[in-house]
């Protein structure tokens, strides 16, 4: 029996009831048992701020001048952060939305629809490739699970539309030769997807290699704030050198142009994004990447200790571990309450160790998993 | 000089006194002065329940049953709108988002690229036509502005990939002739765009023409609850009779598949929208409908009195009068705090009479116009 659109109004009380047992079957980040999103809980400031900023609609930015202050601020202050300087920027809705922009560019720029991209690139590349009519072909990986330089080589033609690196894949964090890739690619579009690792790496203490527009060759670049940045979905931002070479007339709109995929966009995530910025800074993302980096460690020395083995050692806040039937597990845990995930290249479990995550439920974590496997 | 990300956090005090003054500048829907969106302001009850779901992201959907089954309860209760039955639908972000996933299913089942549309059709069809890689035709309107029925006939060839027909133009609010369209367009992918109509004409009480799943021969259809459906942005939701041609394997996140286009989806708005529905049910969607109506004959009168003419008599909450320097006139109203907004196809000025506008704020507003013009 299908739903009915109701006939007459019901009543607040028992609409809210209802609204209440759907809000008790989500699991929340501030339970701690969510180890298997790339989002986080989104600090009070920020939540209160989305709430102030409901109507914001950058789809028609005429209406909302304040909000168009702060996002031009945001992209600023994370452009500084990757050495994006005075670029193009968009707000998009997230990492798919930024590879789909990126891809898009390369085809229009050059004609041709051939992406080069390795074996860990996130899913979105194909759903990417699907709707822009393209046609991926995978890099193989090293045994360090970046990609692998010598078949890059090999692969890369005169109908190469674009190359993509990751700084910080979806399985295991890795980070992708940039510099070495940027270079072999040459003229042809060089996409970095550093959706997750963009908010991290900067803030990391370590010298950690370079990912962004400070290497030559790198033409565009996808960062996810509402990933490791802490903002509330959705906002991804998307840096380009190349100026728009899409875009469409929205006359009627209080905006001229549209450059982006999005029509309406609801936007109050920038101003939230921008008051957790104001009140970290810098100083306060190290502390959150810090302690998330602390207790990756932890979760690994709890994991090895029941006799797992780590893929390869995390070089951010993702830890996987080799596992021949993950998907079984992910189930049973999801049955106990707990959410976490799994890896493809190779079979694994995999754990993104957010700042939602702390060691106790990590303790509490690693004893149901012992229990069920 | 551009924005720096700040070095340390700053002090509460002083961040929400800047989010405060961005605020100000931002018009707002409750003020009455915005007549060139077809957003509206939420409800307070969708508002309270939007803040308690602000961490949903159904493109994680495992973590999320909650908000998964009043996902399928608005499916279904707009369903029963549109006459949908049991076929597929999405969430999307809006009409763009639908437009697209429209034509990437058309383009997918026939492989052609061509695209037939009248010319009133919204700007995004330009946007998915770039983005897919397909080409548009456009099809003449009769002196009704709908679509030519005979230019369709004699464009429509076995190299089409889909038509589309418009349930409320952006500019006018016409209505197409989709019974027709949907005959002559036999086995070729029909899509209605009802991104603005689908949540009016159900509600009026006039005998309107069909546009839905009624009709045989509609393949696709979106609607936009985040305009008449006063849900907070953003939602579109896409009803397709073909069974998902496009999805991707998402095997680390908790739904094993993605259907629609983005990746991490901000779900907030579907909630805030069933608590929406339920409490005003279509006895409450109507007295808003028959609000906005009556309002726009108001606009009508007032803008005839001022010497206007109308381009033709509106037959949903849009009027636009005739105007040979729409775009001076806009800008002007803009100085003044007024958001109004205008046509291209004929030169002219446009109202788009929304739940939150009132009698009060059409009569200040057309004296500000009559004065400024």
């Amino acid at each position: 029996m299908n739903y009915e659109f109701p006939k007459a109004g019901k009543d607040l009380e028992t609409i809210m009831e209802e609204i209440g047992s759907a809000e008790e079957m989500n699991l929340n980040f501030s339970s701690g048992n969510v180890f298997g999103s790339m989002c986080t809980r989104p600090l009070n400031i920020a939540k209160e701020v989305y709430t102030r900023f409901l109507e914001s609609n950058l789809g028609n930015p005429g209406l909302y001048p304040g909000t168009v202050r702060l996002e031009k601020e945001v992209h600023e202050a994370i452009g500084s952060l990757i050495h994006a300087g005075d670029i193009e920027s968009h707000s998009v809705g997230g990492g798919t939305e930024g590879n789909i922009m990126a891809l898009w560019r390369a085809r229009e720029k050059s004609g041709n629809k051939k992406v080069l991209l390795p074996k860990s690139a996130h899913f979105s590349f194909k759903k990417a490739c699907s709707l822009l009519d393209m046609t991926e072909e995978y890099l193989p990986l090293t045994d360090r699970y970046q990609t692998d330089i010598g078949a890059l080589e090999d692969k890369l033609d005169e109908e190469t539309a674009a190359v993509v690196g990751i700084a910080g894949t979806t399985e295991l964090g890795v980070i992708d030769p940039i510099e070495k890739m940027a270079e072999i690619s040459g003229d042809i579009h060089f996409h970095v997807d550093a959706a997750f690792g963009g908010m991290v790496i900067p803030f990391m203490d370590e010298d950690m290699p370079s990912f962004d527009f400070q290497i030559q060759g790198v033409d565009t670049l996808i960062v996810d704030p509402h990933k490791m940045g802490m903002s509330p979905v959705p906002l991804g931002l998307f840096y380009s050198k190349s100026k728009d070479s899409i875009s469409v007339d929205s006359p009627y709109l209080s905006g001229e142009k549209q450059k982006s995929l999005r029509g309406t966009r609801a936007s109050a995530s920038i101003p939230a994004f921008w008051a957790t910025i104001n009140l970290l800074g810098k100083e306060g993302y190290k502390d959150v990447i810090d302690e998330c980096m602390e207790n990756t460690s932890y979760l690994v020395s709890r994991m090895e200790e029941k006799g797992f083995e780590l893929i390869i050692e995390p070089s951010m806040n993702i830890a996987s571990f080799r596992c021949e039937t993950p998907k079984n597990i992910v189930e049973d845990m999801k049955e106990k309450g707990w959410n976490i995930s799994r890896t493809i290249n190779p079979l694994g479990l995999r754990f993104v160790v957010m700042p939602h995550v702390s060691k106790q439920s990590i303790d509490e974590m690693v004893e149901v998993l012992d229990e069920i496997r």
